[in-house]
């Protein structure tokens, strides 16, 4: 076995899901993913877990979805049962055709998930961590090699995290304690409000609120979003490929919108609800691990100097106790490039100016 | 995909687990069984059923034993819950090495099988069926090349159930009505008691208390075993071949034994318990689909023409209310081949002579 699928093990199980004897652990594994997954069940026998392994199969999932009639249980009770009494729950993705599910109708995907609210919301409850495997299918998304997407994944996946825990939170700090962000960039200049906002030190890692390997981030749930910004990163939504798009602020919500490609996609999205044209996070990429797009959110918003900003549904984690922040059914992720003619001011001082922190 | 994984997949849910609308149902697949998987999802999607996947693989089985220090939590709370929930658990075996676990002591493999006794009873309570999807493996197991491997196994599974159903009737009606059973073949003379024992008429459904596919078999718990008996069916028992093995019975217990190959084996399980010196099964062999050896005890012991016996546990369904039967850690069947020079009588009647039964 590639000693490196043994080192994204034990990060998983040891510095992302803190396992610990008698955790009851469900492994949700991809059809791709198998060698990482008997690495982890390596490191959970090692730490005296108990071990129940699920298959997570985009064609098993097409097959059952397409040939159901559509009205399906509520929670389905064994399913419930399992992640009631699971203490952690690690999803190891990894398929072999990133676009298994293609033809499932929409409207069924969503009758389906909205069926089974009560088993997602109580597995949100565990200790829960989602990582992949480098697969060949998730290389060629990437439009990368095999080998070349191992090397990128684990640069990703296989850093220092402890360290760069630390650094995050310095950015953190920043935050917490600062009333108003500005992004200046080319096509970019826009203000928005962070007062009494908690931001998130996303280390990879449940002791952080922290829930997916790689991650490399520190986000908080901004308001009161005035001015435009441009996202240069280019992305599939929802089957769509989408580059360049601006969108433009007044009183928190986005007034205007166009894109060089894809801006049928954007304004469906806007479309949702009244909460999809407002933001719900502000999220700064700080895995340098991470040095070029690779059309998958999970490693993209990381990206070491670029910012993202997500239309909808805010975090609770980054709110004061009871109050609720933006509501909306999606929560869509853009992000813009800040390597160059770019900086990052809080309350005035710049933070961040060409990718360089100030404490760079 | 290859019509006949549809037809198992439908003779499996409908004939052999009678899924219902509402049903919930737990798909264990192993890591080579997926194109079934995705058959069998298509099925209890149609049905309305809910569908929760497990992963069954023996690599993760062998990563997670070797490392555990080998002192294991009794009956994992999340996994005892699971199939508590669930109506209908199907095992679709077929990995990729049929000796995945081959070096993991059988001390903890052991330890673990004893922590997890009322998973697995708890298991046994729901409306189980254990099938195999015919893999590269299994084929090399059984000599064969693949696709010759698939039409024999397919040959196995997709009978007309229906129609062996009634043919076996006959059989279980002879057993039921009869009081003691003679085997006579080269080698062979023996006798057993079968008073008051029940026969299971195993046609490969729930339905007829028969939880395999392929099935085609009628068994019962025999007693009071008298005179000598030659297995001439080679098979690997533990790992070693056991071939020509002969025992002799006296007051119903193995009094001596020898055997062409593997007779250390033989004394292994014969030494385990009291028990494992009894039988605990008479099985004839009624599955015509199966046509030849393939050291899989699943396929060779439903062979047609064959007859098994069982050293070591009996089956409750065979024993009247509330009686227990010949008791042992052990159940070890071992086959026969009644094609030539034969007979089986029932109280003196020949009931199949050189593979034919009265009723052919």
């Amino acid at each position: 076995m590639d000693e490196r699928v043994r080192e994204h093990a034990d990060v998983l199980v040891d510095w992302s899901a803190r396992v610990e004897a008698g955790d009851d652990v469900v492994l949700s594994v991809g059809p791709d993913a198998h060698e990482l997954a008997v690495a982890v069940a390596e490191k959970l026998g090692e730490r005296g877990a108990n071990l129940l392994s699920t298959y997570s199969s985009g064609e098993i999932t097409r097959a059952y979805l397409r040939a159901h009639e559509g009205e399906f249980d509520e929670n389905p009770a064994h399913e419930l049962a399992l992640v009631e009494h699971a203490d952690v729950y690690l999803s190891l993705g990894g398929g072999r055709n990133t676009s298994a599910t293609a033809d499932v109708p929409g409207e069924r995907r969503r009758a389906y998930n909205n069926a089974r609210k009560d088993i997602r919301e109580t597995r949100l409850g565990t200790r829960w961590v989602s990582t992949v495997h480098p697969t060949r299918s998730l290389a060629q998304q990437a439009n990368m090699a095999y080998e070349e997407y191992q090397e990128f994944a684990y640069d990703a996946i296989l850093r220092d995290w402890e360290s760069l825990a630390e650094e995050m939170a310095q950015m953190k700090d920043l935050l917490d304690a600062g009333e108003e962000v500005r992004l200046v960039s080319n096509g970019t200049d826009l203000t928005m409000r962070i007062d009494d906002r908690t931001a998130v030190n996303s280390a990879a890692s449940v002791a952080y609120d922290s829930h997916n390997l790689p991650s490399g981030e520190v986000f908080t749930a901004p308001y009161a979003t005035e001015g435009e910004v441009t996202f240069d990163v280019p992305m599939t939504l929802r089957g769509e490929s989408v580059r360049g798009v601006r969108l433009a602020f007044e009183d928190g919500a986005v007034v205007d919108y166009n894109a060089e490609q894809g801006a049928d996609v954007i304004g469906e999205i806007l479309e949702t609800d009244d909460g999809a044209r407002r933001l719900g996070e502000l999220g700064i990429g700080m895995n340098r691990g991470i040095d070029r797009y690779t059309d998958n959110i999970l490693f993209d918003e990381k990206m070491g100097d670029t910012i993202h900003l997500a239309l909808g549904r805010a975090y609770d984690a980054n709110l004061p106790d009871g109050e609720s922040g933006n509501d909306s059914a999606v929560h869509v992720d853009l992000i813009t490039d800040m390597s160059e003619d770019s900086r990052l001011e809080i309350d005035g001082e710049v933070v961040q100016r060409n990718g360089r922190f100030q404490w760079e």
